[in-house]
């Protein structure tokens, strides 16, 4: 496979928040045929109609947003981004911010959850450390980033799509690490959807009593200050979100251009992406919610979305880890679609 | 690895009813050790305490019940039963009696379900089919089996465990394929927990309507019959299982006397240990159930026996369909736990 350059049509360069929403408002639509394909072979298994549940939903859906039938899950690929947020200052969270690096350095020492689970799901993982010496501004007094820091973060979740895409990805699983970006990610939620500032808040990484409230105060604040004046829900993921945030938001816009489904993780993940949707209903078509985060926002969030995640396993780590862990779902739904053996091919009798 | 003979402690001979109930009532513990061991490392690995969810829960699991930390999930085997049933006459499957005998073909020759499930999930599957040109009796005209063919089978499922021990197997994954099951689960359901026939009979391969009314009364008038006189569960067992069900009862206590860790299926599965634990409480500790089915008596009955599914997928198709789909989330929970670095190994700072 040739190498597409950065303004090549697997990365479109976007150097305005203006060039990104257009690129929002003409993302690529579902293949009809395709999925026609899987729902056509689907009932012809050697199994009762709909005995592998979601599994039979999700074969139609790697052909509908692959673009391709039989859909596939042989290249599943992994990217987490990191970044650091000058929300963290506020003391919103139960670590200090310097774990970001470290935990950047632990994944590429092998020695994170998320390196387990891509070694154990044969899942290629890249980590993108965004700028990690420079902390976004504290969203509660201002701006998060101004235009060309979102541009910047958003072309890198562009580039880790294609380069993925170039690779061969089919799949595409994003998650995120940034002490503060469960503050970012609730701010972000309470302005999109509304609700409460209390309800989008929960503990992070173990947040609990007065240090809870405050964090919500700051979330309150935060979508007081910055609502009433943004644009729209891509300059409130500018004004309240992080770098990787963002990131992962033009990784999932990345990944639709390239006809990759994508695994989104937990609350953060998942509030990364809902800015697009938010813009363009069904922009987030081609993504699937791997789990419910024990993070409370989670749920009231993928409700938003018309999401419903395939497991819970009571996960709240981030980095990707649930996400990685739903990719043998996906791969055994590929599997049952493409290898079973239909009622005539084995001379099976069926419903009487 | 030696392999043992059939007397040797990994697979002890049966003759008798009640030598299968000595088994049981003397099956070996958990290992307390090895599980303060895992219980102790867990909290040092570099992730916010608790933020694997389940899967911390389940690498304790894995050395409590394997006998040794850390617990592996290296080689999952996965061993599937099939039996015919005299039930299956009375019209309480959707499918024809002949499709079992199709379905085992299909397995031996890679075209079922389970058989890519295994392939993407690096699980050794072996099909034990019993006996299938004799179907139990009609247990809704008296017992299935008497106490040789009871044995016989019981002694197959055991048989199948030790063979997993010694081929070096962690896991066992076990499932079930059997026209007419579903009747016999939902009735030794109804005997073991009471209820209603009506609340433990669902419609299996597809039974709806006045089919599925019938069925529910076939199951009402076989406990009627059969539980005045049962002596105890595993009679019960014998009175309203099938041959499958028998040996995947033998299965799961083979698994407990050779150190494996037990993924229980769907409803029939999961009925078919429950006397088990009728007869023993605890002895299902060392098995896990993988999923919620969509059989309804499944909800029912998995919390008679305190489990908590992993996942929800909407499968109701058994041969271990679901079990096999749950290996890998016991793969990615022992893998985390081995696999990952310490705070201290990392140099990541801890909570504030």
């Amino acid at each position: 496979m040739s190498v597409p350059s950065v303004s090549s049509p697997l990365c479109p360069a976007v150097d305005t928040l203006d060039a990104i929403r257009a690129l929002v408002l003409a993302l690529p639509g579902a293949d009809r045929a395709a999925q026609a394909k899987a729902e056509a072979r689907e009932p012809t298994l050697t199994k009762p109609a709909g005995s592998l549940g979601r599994l039979e939903e999700i074969s139609a859906w790697l052909a509908t947003w692959q673009g391709q039938h039989p859909g596939t899950v042989a290249a599943p690929h992994c990217v987490v981004f990191a970044g650091n947020h000058g929300v963290a200052a506020r003391g919103v969270s139960a670590y200090p911010p310097e774990v970001t690096v470290q935990m950047v350095a632990n994944f590429q020492a092998n020695g994170a959850a998320i390196n387990q689970l891509c070694r154990v799901n044969d899942i290629i993982l890249s980590v993108v450390a965004l700028d990690l010496d420079h902390p976004t501004d504290d969203f509660s007094q201002g701006p998060a980033m101004d235009e060309a820091a979102f541009v910047a973060a958003f072309g890198a979740g562009l580039r880790a799509a294609a380069k993925a895409a170039e690779a061969g990805g089919d799949v595409l699983c994003l998650g995120e690490m940034g002490i503060g970006n469960t503050t970012s990610a609730a701010a972000l939620c309470h302005a999109l959807f509304g609700g409460t500032a209390t309800g989008w808040t929960g503990p992070g990484t173990g947040v609990v009593g007065e240090a809870l409230s405050k964090k919500a105060e700051v979330v309150a604040q935060s979508v007081a200050l910055h609502k009433p004046v943004a644009v729209d829900s891509l300059d409130l993921l500018r004004r309240l979100g992080g770098r990787e945030l963002v990131a992962i938001a033009g990784a999932v816009v990345g990944a639709r251009l390239n006809r990759m489904v994508v695994v989104l993780d937990g609350f953060i993940c998942t509030a990364s992406a809902a800015p697009l949707e938010a813009l363009v209903p069904g922009a987030l078509d081609h993504c699937i919610v791997a789990h419910k985060s024990q993070e409370p926002g989670h749920a009231l969030l993928y409700a938003q979305l018309d999401k419903v995640p395939l497991f819970d396993l009571g996960l709240r780590l981030g980095e990707a880890s649930g996400a990685a862990t739903a990719v043998p779902i996906l791969r055994a739904a590929a599997a049952c679609h493409s290898g079973m053996a239909t009622f005539a091919e084995a001379g099976v009798a069926g419903k009487e």
